[in-house]
């Protein structure tokens, strides 16, 4: 399961680590809205672009080798620019929304594209139904994700999220069975409130992890997010922002939790809400540390090739 | 009134001799088409593009300094790519399309792009709302104008013409005024059928042309079309193709009808259906052709500056 950057490089390294097929990705799609008449997928967009090679080093998100002719005119014509996307992205979100449009499912149109990036692995959006984290703030009151995150740079204060249209979700088809029928379950290292939350809310998917190897991965090090706001979250919402803070995110849930060597003085902690603590480091600076972090969570639910 | 390329060329002559503020042109706007989500406007962003100086000079339509990396993503998705769209081009389909979605106006809109593109001259289109040419054709059936003319290249045998939407049409704000307070009104080389037809057939407009010196430019010489289906339209509609051909397309409308040299044979003809005929060298090759047409055309209606 995973969101957007730090998701997303876990999920790299699964999959060069696992044998094909042996690994389907549910993302997030909370945070999927429309801007310009277009339906954009960020943390979908982010897993494929990474596992297809085409994502961007250095920000993680978007495309490389990118250009922004189309943003510069729309600046010029004094449109909306606050959400970036360069011109080889935005084919990604016409062809999305022409496909919606014509009454297609969001995760056949993601396994076309994938076969069109010759991404080997299965990437799955959680449901096919819209669905909208709503960030409720002090400053603005409730915003959109993308609002919040990108337009505002989340620097507005929140009180707590809502998902909109969660109740009619359905797991995307094919989601069950591939729970039903896995080893284990990873929990990647993405915002424990804005990514995995709306995936677990999706009708049917927590029953399915029933009984499951469940193990997660700390996004927070050290009492700090490696990028984004999950850390800012916890203390705004009056948590003390650590990796047990997120272990306990994932308490009766996880039966493995992954956290970084600075944070080994939590170890008892995470033992006591009854998850097997695994120590390594979790920060992944490059290929191989995605692949060395990929390899300690499988040895550590006993994944063997 | 002008509709694509032709038309733009002449529009720029005309605003390079004329002082400011005392052109305007009406812009056919039957060809706009809904594509990828996206609402555009050929006709409307040739002229445009042309007066900003932003267009591209080889085609004539399209944005100079253009990229194409949208369309080269857009074909390993297998999205449809039969219409060339730019990046910077895109912005204007994608502005454009926030903006009619948020209940702004056709007209309103292009008057702010103008403004974002320093266009002195006033463009308005035909009109504000939706109107489609329909192209019947022997092997395809009907045919909207974009797949006739683009997808299709233009090559199956048109019977007739319709305009979808053409009664709930209005001239768009100003129209009226502007033909009311004109000392003459040029018809610039556009397709007659399928570019000039359409606003003549606005509502109101025949009507505000009365008693109006009105000037025809052929886009027929010798027989051709400069380019595009005009010369095959004719004769598949029966008509053998001719500048005289186009003039009796105008008849009992235009006062003034300006013909190539080497179609100079015609001029009793033109006469015959009581229009003065002016003979001129009509190809505008560079910007010195585009100026030299506007004067000649300007002269023959008795303009002074």
């Amino acid at each position: 399961m995973a969101g957007g950057v730090g998701g997303a490089r876990l999920v790299d390294g699964l999959a060069a680590v696992l044998p094909r097929q042996s690994l389907t990705v549910i993302v997030n799609t909370a945070d999927d809205f429309t801007h310009l008449g277009m339906r954009i997928s960020p943390d979908l967009d982010t897993v494929c672009y990474t596992l297809a090679r085409l994502a961007n080093p250095r920000t993680g998100w978007g495309r490389d080798h990118e250009t922004w002719h189309m943003l510069d005119e729309l600046q010029q014509l004094g449109g909306p620019t606050w959400f970036r996307m360069g011109d080889r992205d935005l084919a990604t979100h016409l062809e999305r929304t022409r496909r919606l449009a014509a009454g297609e499912r969001l995760s056949a149109i993601t396994a076309d594209f994938c076969t069109a990036w010759r991404v080997r692995t299965a990437v799955l959006p959680m449901t096919d139904q819209a669905v909208s984290t709503i960030v409720d703030t002090k400053e603005m009151g409730p915003l959109t994700f993308q609002a919040y995150f990108v337009m505002h740079g989340w620097r507005p204060r929140i009180t707590g999220f809502r998902l909109k249209g969660i109740r009619s979700a359905r797991p995307a088809p094919g989601l069950l069975s591939a729970l039903a029928g896995a080893d284990g379950v990873i929990i990647c290292p993405s915002n424990p409130w804005v990514s995995i939350s709306p995936i677990l809310a999706v009708k049917g998917i927590r029953a399915a992890l029933e009984g499951k190897k469940i193990i997660a991965v700390s996004p927070i090090i050290g009492g700090r997010a490696v990028r984004g706001p999950a850390a800012k979250m916890y203390r705004e919402l009056g948590i003390h922002p650590s990796a047990l803070a997120v272990a306990r995110h994932y308490e009766g849930l996880a039966s493995h939790f992954v956290l970084d060597r600075v944070d080994s003085p939590l170890v008892a902690s995470i033992r006591k809400l009854g998850m097997a603590p695994v120590i390594t480091q979790t920060m992944m600076k490059s290929s191989t540390g995605r692949r060395r972090l990929a390899q300690v969570v499988l040895h550590s639910i006993g994944y063997k090739r």
